[in-house]
């Protein structure tokens, strides 16, 4: 025992950030200590802000301080569309990229009978009675392309077409600067399979 | 703006830890968000709690919330024998090789005249008085193999022979596992220079 005890708890709690392990959280910690110890005060305080207010939309489920997350309070966007993604941080990079201007509906997971998650657990029944609702035009399924992505797609598809709503899947071919050698076969049969009329 | 301000918030705190950008410091925050919220306050503690409470230990000047950090205080430890060291991180390193059973003195820095940082500033003033006191039998360097390391250590030694105290670098060579054709020069000529009779 040779560091002092508030450094080693600190260095323990740093641990709990995904891809922190004991030598980056050792360097956090003293960086902290040693050059910064505003940033670690104003760390301190935003992680107790967020921890302690934080909730989910009542209307998209994303997490937010928020009765209603900005996106679905905003009068700019278009309500007829519904962009179906598994976690908030989906929504930051569909945002960050500036192409779509309809609402979300954030599952926070995605359907897993194994490990016991339903589709009351990934918010359906919420989504369900918007469906009803009928503002919405289009649902498009932006759920990620994984064995358990494409299974809740399926469904949530099931779901829309029961209230006749239309429903798309984003497209899924050669990401863009992808160079087809390194390319995945699942992939490749994909971009031929979704291949454009020029 | 579609990320609310508290979540926000805490994406801009974490990137003033080392190394995290806006990618790691928005993962960071959601999955602390979505998972595990009890990670969130009990770092938020203890961030509040050692950006407070840790203070220099007034013997070696090492990060410490006591008087006396617990390397200090040890009754185990050879009071005959200073390490000196830049970083609370590299008595860290040292303690975790388990190799030496002295103290250490941690300058926290290292001269560096262009930037206003003398002397006094790396706590040699007080090191001065500690050698003086004739506990000390011998001081071995162990600043980084830097040149303000280096000129650190050179200037270090002198103290401590115009104290009539022994002085030693700790070696330069080889790393372990290292292969030679990919080491540097300057370290393989300290590794030619510094060979042992075996």
């Amino acid at each position: 025992m040779t560091q002092s005890s508030l450094i080693a708890d600190l260095i323990e709690a740093l641990r709990c950030l995904p891809g922190v392990g004991p030598k980056s959280a050792q360097r956090m910690a003293y960086h902290l200590l040693e050059r910064d110890r505003d940033g670690a005060r104003r760390m301190a305080a935003a992680l107790t802000a967020a921890a302690d207010k934080v909730g989910h939309c009542t209307s998209c489920r994303t997490l937010t301080e928020l009765e209603i997350c900005p996106v679905c309070a905003s009068p700019s966007r278009d309500r007829s569309l519904l962009c179906v993604v598994e976690m908030p941080t989906d929504v930051a990079a569909i945002e960050q990229s500036n192409v779509y201007k309809g609402l979300y509906f954030v599952l926070m997971g995605h359907l897993s009978p194994l490990d016991g998650i339903g589709p009351a657990d990934i918010g359906l029944d919420l989504l369900s009675i918007r469906l009803g609702q009928g503002e919405i035009k289009e649902v498009i399924l932006a759920t990620n392309s994984t064995v358990e992505g494409e299974a809740t797609a399926h469904y949530i598809a099931e779901l829309a077409r029961s209230h006749g709503v239309a429903v798309s899947r984003i497209a899924r071919g050669v990401p863009m600067g992808g160079e087809l050698e390194y390319i995945d076969g699942g992939t490749l049969s994909h971009a031929m399979a979704g291949r454009q009329t020029l």
